[in-house]
């Protein structure tokens, strides 16, 4: 099916040519010791950190990525397909902070990771538990990493993400992967884990995230490498100009973890974006968000890679009317454009910095009616319905037929939050606003949920290797 | 530009052919002895009101009706291009009442019409001031067109949407429009009104609402014929089906206005969408209605007809994160899909009951972001910036480059609303929702608008003929 695009094909064209320029005459710079190596070792030209790649050497790595491919859950019915068609939620990443309606703001716990990734794992709509659902700032941070896995693990059955911060962390996880799946598993032939990794825009990637990158490349699972370019600040004020920034950093990126391990499953990440100029601070409700992920989604195209943008994200710093117009326009933007992977597709407020359980639920919702569009709907003999439409005839109704009743719970989604009743049941109801039914009813997920069992011997088996970790 | 689509080729036409069984072989009941007398005039099959259209004769028809059209306004700066690529937004329409954080809701009046009419003149994103901006209840319903229409006039000098309450009402409404552009307008070269024409669904045309079509049709004004068809109750409850009778409501209507004035500018209209069926009600923020709109779009450009669909629309009670939500996924829609007229663009909750003053603001907004994106970005050897990035390097910044600043002002949209702040400034300022911060925004529009001067004598005029009607 036809999706919507920014850019014409030779505007495509023109993005890549400026690109190559960029990563020929200005190049890269990978803050890594052993990454140098790597690029040196290929024929590449480095000149101390600066690393110079050709246009051939650039198109010839991107091309042996993978177009699409599978990310297995430990339920197999949890697998996701990244690529293609498919469109893949992930909840919100990396909030530092978290609020709800009782409690106000504060720092995230380790608690509130255990209930953010119970209510992904109770999710319809939630591809992947997560992976920084919230900054657990009760733990140290050498044990964040493996108590964050562990989380994902215990509190749902879905996939989630890696650790990026640094060779060390990234060793750990496939560790705790390979616990979960047991020694049959070839993290190669099936991969697992799900990193993002980010440049320091403008055209630099720093030792941490380098260090994951090659553990994972190495080990075959895959990595979203994003650019997060402020137009206007760490990247020209032009839109066309941001994205050539970005281009630049992904792709060099990408040829990296091709040169590690021919084949590394990879997507195109962007998560660019413009500055709000009276403050210099970085703005994701903006509309030129939108047009980037857009733009984004052709560039991975054009490449022939899965593509990562968008998300629910917003400004707002309460889940007000904002919250939902900003995150609504960020979601429905990456099913319109062709986006394969959505991170903080739940929860984000305050451009990244809290993640609200409000919001969440708002969240959810959204990405639910999204997935229903993306749904679309069957056009054939029996759904044309000129039968029943002859029967009714210009003035009846289709509340009472056959067809109907056969038909409309496929066809119409069920919302879990948005109100449809009469404003005079809403008043009874209290005159509630979204954001105070969403309160209500994270709680009443967390109560019910489940978590899908555990085997004894695999949790054993991860607490023993958890309390390794000092 | 490549626009979004939810339909293949082979689909659109699948859906056409079972509208030309039904137009042919079910009919539409045309209750109006002059529609009829057209109709049987022209050799259309006719038994009784119910009217047989072949498809050689609706095809013909469909043919004649323009592409594109302009619409004049008082102010010729404020004229719209209707069809192409254009996206032309209205406010709501309709609804009986009115709301606002201070008042509550209550039945709408004369005076809060001027009001919407003011906030309408005043944004810069409504391109017409609006049609029944809300029901004045306090003016007996003789005189509610005509007070109407000179609140338009005199609030605004933007086009404005004529009324559809049968033939005597449309002939004051261009009787009006004649004073004010004087005995030279010609108003079959220069159209310069747009009226709402409704079926009754399934497959009905009323009296009064044909008597406005004929009426308009006859003087060469614009028309958008539009089907609201509830999957599932006045409509099958796939969508498929519903597309189906809205298309063969549509092309009805379309073909009388032909018959009656070939060239008669009309707008293919789809407000359809489904039904809540655990209480039989319109929903209007549902996923559905995006995709019926999407759909519309594509039926629309195969018949090479301008269309209207989407809005900012809402099922909400109040201006909270859902209003939000559907509000955006509905107008976003109509930009991605390429719609080109958008009623109910500002104010709508309550799935079209009542015009919410804050939500007015607040969708303004919304209609801002979305022309944003529709404005998409320049790609060309300037905005590309490769000698900036070259300038800046890895590790630099572009905050204090000459190229951002010639650059941002004209790139990134300024928001008249949406918050920004850091947290602290927000709470600092009093914690408020967008809704509180738009319940004091609407105010000063009001306060400051100074309404276009509307000359003397037509103002006389215009008043003078208003006296004579009761």
């Amino acid at each position: 099916m036809q999706k919507y695009e920014v850019l014409k094909k030779d505007q495509i064209e023109q993005i890549h040519e400026t690109t190559m320029n960029v990563l020929e005459k200005i190049g890269v710079e990978f803050r890594y010791g052993p990454a140098l190596d790597v690029f040196a070792k290929a024929g590449v030209k480095v000149e101390g950190q600066r690393v110079f790649l050709s246009r051939k050497m650039v198109e010839e790595q991107i091309k042996k990525a993978p177009g699409q491919f599978t990310l297995y859950a430990r339920n197999p019915e949890k697998n996701v397909l990244l690529g293609g068609d498919s469109l893949v939620f992930t909840p919100g990443y990396g909030s530092p902070f978290i609020t709800d309606l009782d409690r106000g703001k504060r720092q995230g716990t380790l608690e509130d990771f255990h209930n953010l990734a119970k209510l992904s794992g109770a999710s319809p709509y939630q591809d992947l538990t997560g992976g920084i659902l919230v900054e657990p700032n009760d733990i140290p941070t050498g044990r964040r990493h493996v108590e964050m896995a562990y989380s994902c693990i215990k509190n749902s059955d879905k996939c989630f993400m890696g650790s990026s911060y640094g060779d060390k962390c990234a060793q750990d996880i496939v560790k705790m992967m390979s616990l979960v799946f047991g020694p049959e598993w070839n993290p190669v032939q099936k991969p697992a884990l799900l990193t993002l990794i980010n440049s320091i825009t403008p055209l630099i990637f720093d030792e941490r995230m380098l260090g994951a990158l090659m553990e994972y490349a190495k080990t075959g699972q895959a990595v979203v490498i994003t650019s997060l370019t402020m137009a206007g600040a760490t990247g020209p004020a032009t839109l066309a100009g941001s994205l050539v920034c970005q281009n630049a950093e992904v792709l060099a990126g990408i040829t990296l973890a091709q040169l590690i391990r021919e084949g590394t499953p990879v997507i195109y990440g962007s998560a660019s974006s413009i500055t709000e100029m009276s403050t210099g601070s970085l703005t994701i409700g903006a509309p030129e968000m939108s047009l980037l992920t857009a733009a984004s989604a052709q560039m991975a195209r054009y490449y022939h890679l899965p593509c990562r943008g968008g998300g629910a994200i917003s400004d707002v710093k309460t889940a007000d009317a904002q919250a939902g117009y900003e995150s609504m326009m960020n979601l429905l933007i990456t099913e319109v454009s062709g986006i394969n992977f959505v991170l903080h597709a739940a929860g984000i407020i305050e451009s990244y910095n809290t993640i609200s359980y409000e919001k969440f639920i708002i969240d959810d919702e959204i990405c639910g009616m999204v997935k229903r569009i993306k749904k679309s709907f069957d056009v054939n003999q029996e759904t044309l319905a000129f039968d029943v439409i002859k029967e009714v005839g210009p003035g009846g109704h289709f509340l009472d037929k056959e067809h109907t009743f056969h038909h409309f719970r496929g066809e119409f989604y069920r919302p879990a939050l948005s109100n449809r009743t009469t404003y005079e049941m809403w008043k009874e109801n209290g005159s509630r606003q979204a954001m105070e039914v969403a309160n209500k009813k994270w709680k009443e997920i967390l109560s019910n949920y489940q978590p899908p069992e555990l085997p004894a011997q695999v949790d054993k088996a991860l607490q023993k290797f958890m309390g390794e970790i000092k």
